[in-house]
């Protein structure tokens, strides 16, 4: 099924309008959960991450892209199954051609205004916002967790 | 976030095991929305899709390799955001091996059968099961739909 739509929004305005969405999430993100380095990442790391987050909220408007994904909410079975497929497409296009990009899901904690903000319809569910733009400083290979931490053999 | 974990099952006794669950899932999608084409795909299309469906269906067994994608539920956020770009990875590394894969979630539709059978623990939600084997017959080039129906530029 290919049952998913993008919106890509480079125009500086547009861009403008949706800071300050971005960063209430961002803040958010920030006092609660983003408080503690998640398991698995060591607090160096984390701090690292930390501050590329708040760097980022702080030019967002300057981001030369972002596509936000969208879907039309037709089954509650597995949502995201069409949709997620074509962001790691996305990323994979984009580090291909040297351009930094990440998948982020934080304006799901404000999704009704940014979808007031886009136009996009009611009816449409969004899943992900993905800033695209060129690398400052280090853009290099991405961590993977060990393959015989994630992979089971035949049962659990 | 790297919040996944995989079953792979090559033990034909396992997939012997997992047969009459698959038979049932696919059942009860051809029986119900199965019944008719996606919007957007030709009668001729989806008759040759529903054949092949059916004779996976009658063959699971001799699958040689089917994923199951785990991730613990973390969040309700946007569920899948961690896993599918995962499952995407592995459509695209099994295609560069010549290998046919599918992404699929019908599993669903008895996910607790499934996890009793595999083992896998009850805080584990599924979002995937992939078979993987050598294509029959011709396994071309994937259908997109085309990049105006898809995109929108800076708004909706
Ligand atoms: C602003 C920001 C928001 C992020 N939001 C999410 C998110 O919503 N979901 C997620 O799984 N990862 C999120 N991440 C994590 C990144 O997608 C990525 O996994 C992380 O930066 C580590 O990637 P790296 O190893 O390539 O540096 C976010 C990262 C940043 C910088
Ligand atoms: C047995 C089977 C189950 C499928 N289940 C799903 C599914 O659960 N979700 C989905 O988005 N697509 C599902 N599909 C669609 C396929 O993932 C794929 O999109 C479709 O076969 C068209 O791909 P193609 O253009 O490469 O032939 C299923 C296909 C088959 C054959």
């Amino acid at each position: 099924m290919q049952s998913y739509e993008y919106v890509v929004v480079t125009d500086p305005e547009v861009m403008a309008e949706l800071a300050p969405l971005w960063e209430r999430c961002v803040d958010a993100y920030l006092a609660t959960i983003g408080k503690y380095a998640p398991a698995g990442m060591d607090e160096a790391a984390y701090g690292r991450m930390v501050a590329a987050i708040e760097y980022q909220r702080d030019h967002f408007a300057e981001t030369p892209a972002r596509m936000a994904e969208i879907q039309e909410r037709f089954a509650a079975l597995a949502e995201g199954s069409c949709v997620y497929p074509g962001v790691q497409n996305l990323l994979l296009a984009a580090r291909g051609l040297g351009l930094a990009a990440n998948i982020t899901i934080w304006h799901l904690m404000l999704e009704e205004e940014w979808k007031a903000a886009l136009g996009i319809p009611e009816d449409m569910h969004t899943f992900a916002a993905v800033p695209v733009g060129w690398p400052r400083g280090d853009f290099g290979p991405v961590r993977c967790r060990p393959v015989e931490e994630v992979v089971h053999r035949n049962r659990w």
